[in-house]
C-alpha cells in the first residue's frame, strides 16, 4: 500500500503476470497478423468457454470492439438503441457514429443504467416508421452496466426477445462481463448467447490484459464483414499473437472470473461500510455514492484516488489487483466518515 | 537456425528484448490512456531525436499511423498524391478512405516506387481545377518504398517543396523509416522537418517494437485533432503506458536505427548474392529478384519461405533480428541457383 | 374550396404563380451548373437583401442545406448543440451525420422548441473536456421553431454570443425563415449576420418555391468548401438556372416576405378561433391544439386533414397558399366543437 | 441559329416543351414527398417500359444516382470496378466515395473507356483475396460511355455474366442511356434486366428534362435501403410531384428515345463530315476529333462553343434540342477545316 490509493479506475490496473508471461513467451517468430499459432487456438478457447460454436476477433480496445459490433449490426442510415448512459453513448468520442458511418444512437432510459422492455418499447415506438427518422437495427446493452449494475440472464433474455421481435440484433457491451459472471454465478452461455445475443465485446482489459478485448460472435455471417473492417481500421496488429496470447492467458485456469471476483468482492467490502450512501446497488466492481464536498476531501487526504461523478456523488471503482490493505483502508475509512 | 527460414516479411519478426523488459518494467499501476508518466516522456524523447520540439502519440499500426496523417491533411472531399504501389493505396483495406472519410488516393508514377516532381505534377495536374474533379490536399511518401528503395533528403525536399508551393500537406510513411535512416546516414532531422515533412509515421513494429508506432507531428495544430480522431478510432488504448514504453525502449540507446542497420545489412549481402536478379537497386531491407518457378521451388525446398511478388519475381524481406546463419544459408542458395 | 382541406403541411403546397412563369423563362440554354447568369445574380440579390455582401448556394431541399450548413461548421469528430426537437435531430434521417461524416447531435431543452442559454449551457456543460466526450463545434436553432414560435434578434444574438463565445459556430435552420421576419417586421439582417449567425439556411419550398432552398454564408470561407460538398453530394444541378431562377422569383417584389405573411395571418386567426387549446404561442404558420380523438375525427370528418401530433394533440399548418374559404371554414369548426 | 453556337455539352440543353408543361401541370397541391399521385405512377411506367415489374426513384442528379446504386450494391470497406476514365472515377467530385462511405473504385481499360471481361478480370485477378486488399463488390458499366461508344447487349451480357459469377453486383451508368437505345434500336429490357443490369441510372436530364432522372432496380431488395440512403442525402424533394412529372412528360409518347435519336442524328452527321479526325466511333452524340489549335481557333471564331479533351483533341457534343442550322453550319465548317 502506498500513499496513493487508486479507486479511480479499473483501466489503469497492472497486466495479471500470466499476462506478461504470456506475452514474452509468444515472442518467437511466427506468421503476420491473425494467423499465427496463438491466434488461431482463441476460437477453440473460446467455443470451449461458450459450450458452442464460436468466431471471435481480438482487438486493442473495448471501443474499437464495441464499435466494430455496432457496425456489424446496423447499417449507415441506421440507429442502435442503448441507454441514455451507456460507454457507447458517452465516453467513446463518437467512435460508433465513425465506425458505423453516421448511425444514431437512439436513447432509453432505466434505473442504473439498465434497460427494461417498457424503456426501450418507449424509445422505439416514439419512432414513426417512416423515411424521414432513423430507424432502430440493433439493440445494445452494457452488462456490467456503467452503474455497476447486472442484467441477469432472464433480463437479457426478455429484451433480445422483444429485439428480435422487431429484427433488431442484439449487442452486448462486456466491457466488465467478467464482473457480471462473478455476480450472477451463471454460464457465459446463459448470459449471451442462449439469452439471445448475436455479438458481445469480451472485456478483458479491464480484467487483467495489456492491450486486448475479443469480440465473440454468436450469430453466422457477422465475423467475416468484421474482420475486413478489423483491418480497415487499422486494429489488425502485425503481430497479432501477443494480443491472443494475453486473452488465452486469462481464459486459462480461469483467471479472468477470478480476477472479476476479486474485484467485486473488494467492491462489496466498500458497500457495507458505506450502505447508507449507496446510490446504486453494488453488484459489480463500481459503487456510486453520495458523499458532500467535504467527505470527499477528508478521503483524498487519506490518499484515496476517486472520481467526482456529479454533485454529492462519488465514484469508486475496485481493480481486479487492488491491494487488500487499500480495500481495508477505504472501508475504515468510509465507515468513519 | 530451423528447418524453417523467414524472409517472408518483417511484420512478424520479434519484440526486442528490450522492449518485453520495458514493457515488464511498465506494469506498476499509473494514470490511464495517455497520461501517464511514460507516455508522457514521448514527445521530449522525439524532441530530441528530431532535435527541435515536436508532438508525439503512440499508436498500435502503422495502417491508423498512416490513416490518422492523412485525415489530419486532407479533408473528406479532397485527394492524396501517392504512387501506385503505395502500401496506403494496395495494402490497408481501405483505411486511409475510413479515416478520411472518403478522400481519394490520386496515383502517380515512378520507378522503385519513388514519386518524383516530374510524375507528381503530371497526376496533378491532369486534375482539372473545377468542383467536379477530386482536388489533391496532400503528398504522402514512403520511406523506403514499397520496394525498398530510399528518398535522400534532397529528393523529399524537392517533393515537399513542390507540394507546399500548391498548398499540399506533406506526410511521410516511415513503416520503414529506420532502414531508410540507416541507409542514408543522415539525421532524422534531415530526413523529414528540414526537408518538408508536415507528419511521420514512424515505424517501430518491424522494428523490433511489439505493438506500437509513433506519429510526429512538425507542424502545429494537427496533433491536438489527431488526438481526439484516435480516440474515436478506438486506438487510444486504456494502458497505453505499454505503448509508450516499447517506443522509448527502441529509441534508447539507438536500438532503433541498430536494427535498421542489421536488417539492411542482411539485404545488402544477399543482393551481393543475386546482382543478377536484382529488380531495383537494395537500399533498405528489401530484395526484389527475379526467379523462374522453379527457382523458387529449389529455395522453399531448403526451408526458405519467401513471397512470390509477380510472375517470374519474387520478394526477399530480412527481419532486424534476422539469424546471421540463416542469411550465410540463403546467401548461399542464391548463390548456388 | 374542395371537399378535402389541407392542413397537414406546408410542405405540399404549390408552387408559386411566379416561380413557374421564371421556371419557363428559364429555360433558353445556358452554361451548365451554376455558371449561368441567373445563378450568378444571387448573390447579389442576397446581399441587397442582407445589406451586407454574402456568398449563397442554391440546393434542392432544406435537408440538404441544413446539413451542409452543419458539415461547414462541424468536424466529424465533433457535436452541434440543438434542441432535442429540431429538425435536424428528428426528420432527417441522420443526413446531418451523413454530411458531417459522423458529428453527434447534442440536445437541449427548451419550451416551444426554442433554446435558451441556460439550456445550452446546462447541456455544454454536462460533457467533460476530454477526449472522450464528443464536443460541441457548433450551434444550430431553428426559427421559427417545430412549434411554430419564434426567437427574437435579441434572442438569437443572446444564443450566438454565447456559442462565440466558446468557439462555436452558428447556423439557423429557416426553414421557415420567412414566417420568422413576417411574425417579427425586423429585417433578415437583424435576425441574421448582425445576431451573430455564420451560415442560414433560407427556406423558400414551403413559402412558395418549387424545389430550392438558399444557403446564404455571412462568415468568409465557408461558401467554397460547401460549393465542392454540394457537387460531392450530388446536389449540383446540371441545369442550375431552373434553382436560381424560383429563388429569385420569391426575392423580387418580397414574395417571399409576403407569402410568410400570408400564412401567419391564417394560423393567427385560426388560433383566434381556439384560444383555449393552444399549447404554443402561434407565431408563425403551425397551431398545436389540444383536441381529443372524438374532436378530431369531428373535424375530419368536414374534410380538414392534419396530423395527429402526439397523445390529444393535433397540428395545423398554414400554408402561403391556403384558400381564405378554407381557413374561414376551419376557424368556424374549431369554434363549433 | 445565334452568333454563338453551344456543342459543348448536352447538360445545359434546354428542357423539352412537354416537360415544362407537365410542371406546370403538377402544381395542384398533392401529398408531400414522394406519396403524390404522379410519383406514385413511375414505377408503373417504367415496369411496361421493361417489360417487367421494377420499383424506381426519381433523383434530382446523375451523380446521385450512380452514387445512391453503388451503396446499394458495395459495402463501405467493398470496391467497385469501372473504367479508368468513367464518370463516376473523374467527374463527380468523390460522390460515389460520400454514399457509399469510403469504397473504393477499382480502375480498369478499354478502348473508348469501353470495359471487357479482359479489362476487367485483369484488374480483379490482381487483387491479391486477402484482408489488406480492397475486394470488388460491383461492376459499373457507362452506356453509352465517356467517349460515346455503346455498349451492345451482348456485351453488357458478357459482363454481368462476369461479375455474377463472382458475386458482384452490376451498375449501369445511363446518364445517355437513351442515346445508347437510339443507336441500338433493342429494347431497354434487353440491355439491362435480360442482359443481367441489377440498378439502372437512367438519364432524363441531357434527354429533355429539367431536374430529374431516375434510378430503377430489377434486383428485388435493393429499393426499400436507397428510399432511405435518398431521404439522408437530402434528395427526397418536398414536391416530388415536379420531379415525377418531368419523368412522366419524358417517357410518354416516347419521347426520351425521340430525343436520343434526334442527337444521335446530330452527331453522325458531323461525323461524316470530319470523318478523317474521328478518335473513337461516333455511337451516341459525341465525337471526340483529332484537331490542331489552329482549327479550333478557326471554329471557334465561326461561334462554335466546345471542349479541348487533350492536347490535339477537341469534344463536341450534340444536345437533344440542337438546332438543325447549328449542326448544318458545324458540318459545313469541320469539312472546310
Amino acid at each position: 500500500m502506498g500513499d496513493f490509493m487508486r479507486f479511480f479506475s479499473d483501466n489503469a490496473a497492472s497486466a495479471h503476470p500470466a499476462v506478461l508471461d504470456a506475452i514474452v513467451a509468444a515472442n518467437a517468430v511466427d506468421t503476420a497478423y491473425d494467423g499465427d499459432a496463438i491466434s488461431k487456438r482463441l476460437d477453440g478457447a473460446f467455443s470451449d468457454l461458450f459450450g458452442r460454436p464460436v468466431e471471435s476477433l481480438w482487438i486493442a480496445t473495448g471501443t474499437a470492439a464495441n464499435s466494430l459490433a455496432l457496425a456489424a449490426l446496423c447499417p449507415p442510415y441506421g440507429g442502435v438503441l442503448c441507454h441514455h448512459d451507456a460507454h457507447i453513448q458517452n465516453d467513446e468520442a463518437g467512435a460508433p457514429e465513425f465506425y458505423t458511418h453516421g448511425a444514431k444512437l437512439l436513447l432509453a432510459q432505466g434505473d442504473g443504467a439498465k434497460l427494461t422492455v417498457d424503456s426501450v418499447t418507449a424509445t422505439a415506438d416514439a419512432i414513426a416508421r417512416d423515411v424521414h427518422r432513423v430507424q432502430p437495427h440493433a439493440l445494445s446493452l452494457t452488462n456490467a452496466t456503467e452503474y455497476g449494475r447486472v442484467y441477469a440472464p432472464d433480463e437479457v433474455a426478455a429484451l433480445a426477445d422483444w429485439a428480435k421481435g422487431r429484427g433488431f440484433g442484439v449487442h452486448m457491451d462486456g466491457a466488465r462481463f467478467a464482473n457480471a459472471i462473478a455476480h450472477l454465478g451463471c454460464t457465459p452461455a446463459e448470459l449471451t448467447w442462449q439469452a439471445g445475443v448475436d455479438v458481445l465485446s469480451f472485456g478483458f482489459v479491464k480484467n487483467g490484459g495489456m492491450s486486448a478485448e475479443a469480440l465473440i460472435f454468436f450469430h453466422e455471417g457477422l465475423a467475416e464483414a468484421t474482420r475486413i473492417r478489423r483491418k480497415r481500421a487499422g486494429h489488425l496488429l502485425s503481430k497479432g499473437r501477443f494480443a491472443a496470447a494475453q486473452i488465452l492467458a486469462l481464459i486459462e485456469e480461469d483467471r479472468w472470473i477470478a480476477n472479476g471476483r476479486a474485484a467485486n468482492d473488494g467492491a462489496r467490502r466498500l458497500a457495507e461500510a458505506a450502505t447508507g450512501r449507496l446510490i446504486h446497488a453494488v453488484e459489480a466492481n463500481e459503487l456510486f455514492l453520495r458523499m458532500t464536498p467535504d467527505e470527499a476531501a477528508t478521503l483524498r487526504a487519506q490518499g484515496f484516488d476517486f472520481y467526482d461523478w456529479a454533485e454529492g456523488e462519488i465514484r469508486l471503482v475496485v481493480s481486479w489487483d487492488q491491494p487488500e490493505a487499500e480495500i481495508a483502508a477505504l472501508a475504515s475509512a468510509l465507515a468513519a466518515l
